[in-house]
């Protein structure tokens, strides 16, 4: 029997890897549905290629051209559309795929309905891990991390009969491009550098993630969600050769470790094949005698302040990691669009956080009035810095 | 409720160390009994500390001076004693901590009375590791290794669903004592360098046994026994640091490992407490970051030819493993004795395995009978050997 999946973000980085996976190991996996962005003729390659019921395309216009080639298909747009396909009665699991928090509003109601997920959108577990966690423990919802860091977590933790048994999470980071810059070099990088990562072939808002450090700090907080550790718990250590992928340290000292190739088609594909590890078709080459050593190093927080800044908001709590993550977002896209330096990034972030009021944590909608309010309020704020800077041009 | 522990080998590095682990848990173990060797003082002591209900001894004359002692206790000796103390009734676990095959039998008399057996003892496995594992799963006795690296196969394999998940296992290796000398540097080291092992404290014959790798052999058969995998899926790497204590690899080319310091009282005690990793009592510090690096390089088997040999013996099977190991037993004993050389160990072992004949397997008795004669061949080598030397030495 095959396991039906519903795949958000078909077109992306990950979407494209798990498409893949799927396609390997088509007597066991089924593609249903999908949704994607903007890239309407990748789509159209795979409606092709796997026949599914059902397709969300981000932009109505796209909608109606499709409807129009494929009419014996469900054609869907926008948020509402992504609501409609999580609905859908027929499918075993719903790979989120998607890049930010517009996932989260679907992943909340697959899981309502009592939906297993696969989570590659950390974003939505930063903003609303608690109802998530809450939600899935109440209705039985398997979630199924797709990070390398979480699924490697996840992973190890399989062999550990007890929660109690878990002192601490360990998670790795590359550093990301500009790791070995001090902050001073980084005031004039440029896009195409901080695209560069030094191990992993990623999406660019993740890879830019990886610069800034927000990326690890984001996956502090989902490890917290995830694994119901506290924050003091949850450590993380440079590790420039990517091979392992994280740890965890139990009562008696040991410590677990997942490693192998950087190769995201494999958390991809224990996420859908899970308990079980199924042979990965074209698989990366891995012998760590070739690699020779591998090397841990002490996370400095001074030079990466948003991580530092991440534990802040995750102890914090309620809409505050929301606020950051929103910041994060949008401030990552004028940097990618060229309207802001890196370490404006950084500036832009912070404000938003310290400007944040909140006493009494905040229910879901609240959160999602924080975010959407934190995305404005950071969107005005490159609009001043923009025509401030057009202004100085012109003097 | 305490589980109850009978412990062979109780005076040793292994037995010292189990007995450090029951006492900081004793509102979890118990000690109902023990055997131990030549030290009557330290049995004594232990006597004093745990109370226990029988106690064998190896001498008849060190029996009866306990039998004085401590008339309430149940004292034996000698190997018929060994049978008798895994025979008592009231027991969870024996823990074989006895170095060298003469923990074989009373190993196989708890394992068909049905009880769990904690093997620290690795020479009973690759002896008689097809009859052990066979009669275990007959009987529905747990086997809980104890040694550093199966240990930390075990542990990782906790978090597999199936074992047709699992690919490869990787014993990693520090090399011991001699790793960085060349084949024609081993001529005349001496027993003190031999014992200098640079990243364990361990007993006398298992610090040699690393030396000429003796012992990554009898690890690779018993890994084979334990786990059943095939010898071609077992791998050994040099890891200097011995921080990863071992790895295995499933068919997505996950690589899961268990690391921490070099503490022999993490997987005594993860034996006892199985499945659970308690708290550890005087835990040594560890610290990746401190730790800095880990390096991983390919075995040359040229420069190791016993653990060349050691894949051999264990595919042929039979009783050749025993020839192997009976042959180390003596000779190391030799070298440890002064009455041989360091590469002697190697060339009598050799010698033995060649000499060799066997068609058809063996069985449990035959091997016993394999084993005692390989040993008075060896004997009577090292006297020739020895007689010779002192003949030129006469000249």
């Amino acid at each position: 029997m095959t396991k039906k999946i519903m795949l958000m973000g078909a077109t992306g980085s990950i979407g494209t890897q798990t498409l893949e996976v799927i396609a390997a190991h088509a007597n066991l996996f089924e593609l249903v549905g999908f949704s994607y962005g903007q890239n309407i003729d990748k789509a159209r390659e795979i409606i092709k290629a796997f026949s599914p019921k059902i397709v969300v395309s981000a932009q109505e216009s796209d909608q109606q051209q499709l409807a129009a080639e494929f009419p014996d298909m469900t054609n869907l747009f926008g948020e509402d559309g992504l609501i409609e396909l999580v609905r859908t009665e027929d499918y075993d699991i719903l790979f989120n795929a998607i890049v930010g928090s517009v996932g989260l509003l679907p992943t909340v109601e697959a899981i309502n309905l009592g939906h297993d997920v696969a989570l590659a959108n950390k974003e939505a577990m930063v903003v609303a891990g608690y109802n998530i966690m809450t939600d899935a423990a109440r209705t039985g919802s398997k979630i199924l991390p797709v990070d390398s860091e979480h699924s490697a977590i996840f992973q190890v933790l399989q062999g550990v009969a007890c929660q109690d048994d878990v002192r601490s999470l360990t998670i790795t980071a590359s550093g990301g491009s500009f790791r070995d810059k001090k902050r001073e070099e980084l005031v004039d990088v440029t896009l195409a550098e901080a695209l560069a990562h030094p191990n992993w072939s990623m999406g660019a808002k993740i890879t830019l993630d990886s610069a800034t450090m927000v990326n690890k700090g984001l996956e502090v907080i989902e490890a917290h969600h995830l694994f119901g550790v506290p924050y003091e718990n949850i450590h993380v250590v440079l590790h420039r050769e990517s091979i392992v992928h994280s740890m965890i340290t139990l009562n008696d000292g040991v410590v677990l470790a997942q490693l192998g190739a950087s190769d995201m088609r494999e958390p991809i594909q224990y996420a859908l094949s899970y308990p079980k590890h199924l042979k990965m078709h074209n698989e990366k080459p891995f012998d760590l005698t070739e690699i020779g050593a591998l090397h841990f190093e002490k996370i400095d927080l001074v030079r990466f302040p948003m991580l530092d800044l991440a534990y802040r908001v995750g102890k914090l709590g309620g809409g505050y990691p929301a606020v950051y993550n929103a910041a994060n977002e949008v401030a990552n896209q004028a940097f990618l669009d060229g309207k802001i330096s890196f370490l404006e990034i950084e500036q832009l972030i912070t404000r938003a956080v310290f400007e944040h009021m909140e006493f009494d944590g905040q229910t879901l909608n609240q959160i999602l009035a924080t975010d959407k309010e934190t995305r404005q309020k950071v969107r005005q704020w490159i609009a001043d810095l923009t025509s401030d800077k057009e202004e100085e041009n012109n003097l």
